[in-house]
């Protein structure tokens, strides 16, 4: 596996350009982040990552989570580099000062994230799901509980989970039968007693933390059916003492470990909870509103896993690039040189090397933006908000489909060396499948911007987005074409389309929509290159940027006529007469 | 893992329509191919490989081969399984009479490979790989040569390997060092003695035959430079008496066994010839003529090598059908009724799951067409035998690429339970993406019809096709412009395009070309059960036709950009200056 080097100059940029941190910098909320600041964390992540958490891939693949006695085990030096990353207060960049955080933009999180997870795609699942964890006691956690929790959730000391999943429950949440008793008296008065199991539990169970504090839904007695009966609990694998140290284990367990396709470092748990009746919960919020408490974390959860995307992409691409330079096969086409080249230099592995660069860039591009707009959401404005959410979709289904896509012409450049293991490409190929099922399926993306999110002010929260776009780029006619085609679709769905006729067209919409965005955003980029920032990859930026837009653009345009295409053909023929 | 239902009626059409099984059944060396004939070969070898080969995919994956003491071990059930495929002569369908086989078209025997790689890809490279020796021996060997080994190669008691790639030559097979130097005297006067090391040797060593017949490429003494200077000579595993019987074992091994991605089963071997100096070659056709030898099999090893994208294409369509049937979640989207439904009720699984059909039948659909093309080559129709020899580059890198693609949305929707290795999801989307790289990278293919092909009758053989498509799709706009824009692009890279230019378009252009043939294949189809053809499946294949000519086709010809964009963007910067 080649070593990963940290993107930092590309990352710079697009914070800077798709992000605007400069703008972000001035604001009081997020003045610590001037640009020195900002440097300082993306280089100091990025070095750290690549120092520390890169090295254990490989082996973390080979080895994998294991349970022993009931006690999940990672490979020998996890621990230690998940000991560095605390130390070093990686953690905390984005959680509030109260709590020990450094009230930093979401921005820097992510890049953060971006760089352990390129780094490290299973390994970096540990600190994402804390950011859950966190997220759902800041805003609905009672004082109390923040006190208790967050200190050491902010830290890193410990770490945290969710817990949706339940067999029967997956897409679907709300079928979840989990139980959470109210305790009426002794020592547990006002807690609830927890009963259920539930399946997919990221980093569930491990030794790396002190404690683990699992999110749970479960039902209480008498709530209304279905979703709207869900509550959320707060269930630490150890009690804490009201010291803050740490009390008796409580009566929850990894059953067994998922057997997967990838990320085999990150354990994925079965968890039961409750097999002795003993298992205490405290309720996070009001009861009943656990689904939404959920939600409120579900949109950057939805941007961490669409920056897997950009994460494969950018250790797929650096390892095909590495070995396209490195293999000598055949002499160019058509030379009278008959000596043999690095295959780089044949036209085709140049393509495939091309398309990499440009839709690992291009991914980063729409990340940073779609960052930025939740930063600025956060300084209370309104209609960057909106803009989040509309392109948490696009970011999270079309980079998750891309990154297995780059991933797997990464192996394709390896030729049959592709197919072994040892060589790391294969890796990136199976990791990367995951990313366009979990944090909601692709399918579920798309299903939501075509509905809850096209709906959103009229329509105007999407076809605003087009419109901005149009008026910023005159001239490129490919770009253009997609962003009128996607205004035109969106309105078609808004005022004529069936509800059926929007789901059946919402995957290769979705696509098509952010393929004009981050066509969009590499613009940007590329119009700030060409004003002198980032001289040190400017001139790779202007091939990339190219690329995207003369090659990637159109190709997405041919998605037109699916996305339009309507349900009915859909359903001409009963589900029981369809055979494979 | 979902038991494997043979899809005998599709395969029926396809045989009977695309390939013209009628017609070949009424030439006099194809006679024995009558319509019962047909079909009794096609409904038995697909209960053949349903009963006998897929039960073992699960375990194959999970166990795979072994190198033991330096023997090649596969788990249990391999060897009975191809003993009873011996026993049942599902190994000679295709072979000369001459030689004990049955005579029957190619077609045919791409059926029975198509069966039995659906029901295990892995298992099914024995026999296939069997099929390139045999192929060899045919039309390059020397009576006695033939005599020796055809008729057990034939009956398939003895199976065959293919020894062409070394570790600095892949893709460049002219660029190998394995040496053969003659015997002047002795026992073996006359023979050569083979030393070197070969890599990525399918089925290299095993004990489910008695004896394997390698075809080796090697130099002999002088020999000139590159392809040129490249022979080609069969070394038994065990030395042929000249009764017939078995002699001492040959020095040559399997030194070990790569650790792969997937098709875990077939052992993919380091092949070590002449360790102790003792191992014996015949030369096979005259000497530096290895490579021609080797091309005159090629192209029907990448027919088979496409017909792995059908096969994957198959098995996971029919998982993927089977769970969504099965799996219950959610109601439909804007029903008042709130009862959950299957999954295969949501319109986007829907759009997934006709996704995949109207792939894969149309994959067999051009899988068939290119073999029938084949068989009328074989009859003497040079311009059937330049059209295969055009089909087979889009065949094969189209049908490979559509293989990885529809097992990846059979994982999708799988949703987490994809990702779990226990649903067998995973091990299609980890066995096909082989199938790109081997027998010639995609992008080699690609290479081929927009140089050779794309040379042959002028840019004829190319442009005919486009004509007569256009000429039959009359009322099919979206095709009928896909087969206009295949057929400007095609002059264009003949008339004015450099070479650069039409490699750098290759891929893409491959693509389209490979799409509008298939779009063709399937109208023909289409028409086929408008007539009162295939009943049983006339009114899947009216919605698995429409869907591939409506969405897929267009989809390909958001591809025109890139296949005519030319390479100067992707040489504007220097390798050495290209970062990922």
């Amino acid at each position: 596996m080649t070593p990963f080097t940290p993107p930092t100059q590309d990352q710079l940029l697009a914070i800077r350009v798709n992000a605007g941190i400069d703008e972000l910098g001035r604001t009081e909320r997020f003045a610590s982040a001037e640009p020195d600041m900002v440097e300082a964390i993306v280089e100091g992540v990025g070095q750290f990552a690549a120092g520390e958490f890169a090295p254990l891939n490989r082996i973390g693949d080979l080895e994998g989570a294991k349970l022993e006695n009931g006690v999940v085990r990672l490979p020998d030096g996890f621990a230690e580099a998940y000991d560095e990353y605390v130390a070093q207060g990686w953690n905390s960049i984005a959680s509030p000062v109260a709590h020990g955080g450094q009230g930093l933009p979401f921005t820097l999180a992510c890049n953060v994230l971006e760089n352990l997870g390129t780094a490290n795609m299973a390994f970096n699942l540990l600190p994402m799901l804390s950011v859950g964890a966190i997220e759902a006691l800041e805003h609905h956690g009672s004082e109390q509980q923040q006190a208790t929790y967050l200190p050491k959730l902010v830290s890193g000391e410990w770490s945290g989970t969710m817990n949706l999943t339940e067999p029967q429950a997956g897409s679907d949440v709300g079928a979840l039968r989990a139980t959470a008793e109210p305790i009426e008296e002794g020592e547990h008065a006002g807690k609830y007693r927890i009963q259920g199991q539930k399946i997919y539990i990221t980093w569930g169970d491990h030794e790396l933390a002190k404690n683990i504090i699992h999110l749970v839904l479960a039902r209480t007695p008498g709530a209304p059916a279905g979703s709207r009966g869900i509550s959320l609990f707060v269930v630490p694998k150890y009690h804490v003492n009201d010291d803050g140290t740490l009390g008796p284990r409580n009566d929850l367990r990894p059953v067994s470990l998922e057997h997967k396709l990838g990320i085999n470092a990150s354990p994925t748990c079965v968890m039961s909870y409750g097999d002795n009746n003993a298992c205490i919960g405290e309720l996070v919020g009001a009861e009943n509103k656990g689904l939404a408490a959920m939600f409120t974390m579900m949109n950057n959860a939805r941007i961490n896993v669409g920056a897997q995307g950009v994460q494969i992409g950018e250790r797929a691409t650096q390892q095909a690039l590495a070995y396209a330079r490195d293999r000598v096969q055949s002499s160019r086409a058509g030379s009278p040189d008959r000596t043999p080249v690095a295959i780089v230099e044949h036209p085709d592995v140049r393509r495939m090397i091309l398309r990499m660069k440009a839709m690992t860039e291009g991914m980063r591009a729409l990340l940073y933006f779609t960052a930025g707009q939740v930063d600025r959401g956060t300084l209370g404005d309104e209609a960057a908000a909106q803009r989040a959410e509309v392109l948490v979709p696009m970011l999270k289904a079309w980079a998750t489909d891309v990154g297995i896509e780059v991933a797997s012409i990464g192996v394709q450049i390896h030729g049959g060396m592709g197919f072994v293991e040892e060589t790391g490409a294969a890796q990136h190929y199976r990791d990367a499948r995951i990313a366009p099922i979990y944090e909601g399926t692709n399918g579920i993306q798309a299903a939501d911007l075509v509905t809850r999110k096209l709906g959103m002010d009229g329509g105007n929260a999407v076809l605003s987005l087009f419109e901005e776009l149009a008026h910023d780029a005159a001239g490129e006619s490919a770009l253009l074409a997609l962003a009128q085609d996607c205004a035109a679709i969106a309105k078609w769905m808004r005022d004529e389309a069936s509800l059926d006729d929007r789901l059946a067209g919402s995957v290769p919409f979705c696509t098509m929509c952010a393929v004009a965005v981050t066509g969009w955003e590499l613009l940007k980029q590329l119009r700030a290159v060409k004003d002198g920032q980032a001289p040190a990859i400017a001139e790779g930026k202007a091939v990339t940027v190219r690329f995207f837009l003369d090659h990637i653009v159109p190709e997405a345009a041919g998605l037109r006529a699916s996305a339009t295409a309507g349900a009915g053909l859909l359903y001409a023929l009963d589900a029981n007469k369809l055979t494979a």
